[in-house]
């Protein structure tokens, strides 16, 4: 049986403008990696209500798993909650449980309650809740798409929240040698050790270390015995060439 | 006439797997903003021959410039140049001009051109190239598809060629607002200005400072004097506000 598969969508004007730069998808792809979801894809799309609704239902359809973040807070630009809603078509209701935690919030504070705040208790209907030790706001979860806010710090916690509800799978392991060549001196003799390996993905990363070029050679697969027995051989190889 | 469009894909294993952050998506986003070219969507895809021919297939039909990045090294997973020309049913064929260099090169070194390196002249049919000032091997440019390395300085230095293939568009200007105050305390004096100027994109990012919250009010627009207007009128509501 394969691993459950899964796709991230980061909304939001400020990645596409270039203003932010998104950790948020490396963060996501870790953690799945350890717990052996596999993630397929990724998107980055604007604060817009259509493209959000058309590449929830879209992915949502296609793999496990949907993690979406950013746009849950209580700013006008803040709309993924309610286009959420609308690609699940089911309604966008206030949620008593976050409600009575951001009304007896406000009362102690001594502040109002007012409509922007409000806002953060509207969800989808039917939703479950992503509480976490960042914020009092909980993200969501609504079919198979897991909501969560653009703040690195807020998603990671909400994140952990979303992580004991998947389904986990066989953890594809990987094994590193980092050599100081060029990848191609090294890629014939790499490919055909990929080619005796079809379980396992061999992937060549060059890099520059002290202005000297040289080449990660990653070795990933769920099968360890042969992911140990090919990195094994890929060392002999690589002393072969030196 | 409105701003021409573009999308991005990430071509790689290594970003989906958590291995790699990518900041190539920022630097060509910055790099669009400065010319008045809109980014639109953004996708991280596997080296996937599949993925990558039906993901160039329908971004470029859907915007005007497509910008891929990874996958147009020597090894065998560098497979993006041979499905570049499966996705514009083009011959993927050695690129005379590129074979020089590499053989120049190679000849030069005392060492053999093999079929790894011949491997990174072939590209698909009528490509135009991005030479560039980081590597001797070149990116290409097939149909609306600027097709770049990975390696994040070449791939800035590929880009440097791109840009002055594009058609340049209203610039996008930005004011940034700081203020030390929560979201939720601005929202709705916000939104109101947000409807009162419909040209100027409003957006509110959260922040903290020390301990304490912030929000970072952006106001973008390609009219800046209603830019300005809208600017000055936000400095005197938060005036109101404290």
């Amino acid at each position: 049986m394969s691993n459950h598969t899964a796709a991230v969508i980061i909304i939001g004007n400020e990645i596409l403008s270039g203003r932010t730069l998104d950790i948020n998808t490396q963060e996501i792809a870790l953690r799945l990696s350890e717990i052996g979801v596999s993630l397929i894809e990724t998107r980055t799309i604007a604060d817009d209500r259509t493209m959000i609704i058309n590449t929830a239902r879209e992915l949502s359809s296609k793999y496990n798993y949907v993690f979406t973040t950013g746009g849950i807070g209580p700013t006008h630009d803040d709309i993924t909650a309610e286009s959420m809603a609308a690609a699940f078509n089911v309604r966008y209701v206030r949620n008593d449980e976050i409600y009575m935690i951001l009304k007896n919030y406000y009362d102690k504070m001594g502040e109002k309650l007012n409509s922007a705040r409000e806002k953060m208790a509207y969800i989808p209907e039917s939703s479950k809740l992503l509480h976490n030790d960042a914020t009092m706001v909980p993200g969501f979860v609504i079919g198979n798409v897991f909501v969560m806010a653009g703040i690195p710090n807020i998603m990671k916690a909400m994140l952990k929240s979303a992580i004991p509800m998947l389904k986990k799978g066989k953890v594809i392991q990987s094994q590193t040698l980092e050599v100081m060549m060029g990848e191609s001196k090294i890629a014939i003799s790499f490919e055909e050790l990929q080619n005796k390996y079809k379980e396992v993905d061999m992937g060549s990363y060059p890099f520059t270390k002290n202005g000297i070029h040289g080449t990660a050679l990653v070795l990933r697969s769920s099968n360890y015995n042969l992911l140990e027995k090919a990195f094994v051989e890929l060392e002999t190889i690589i002393n072969g060439l030196k």
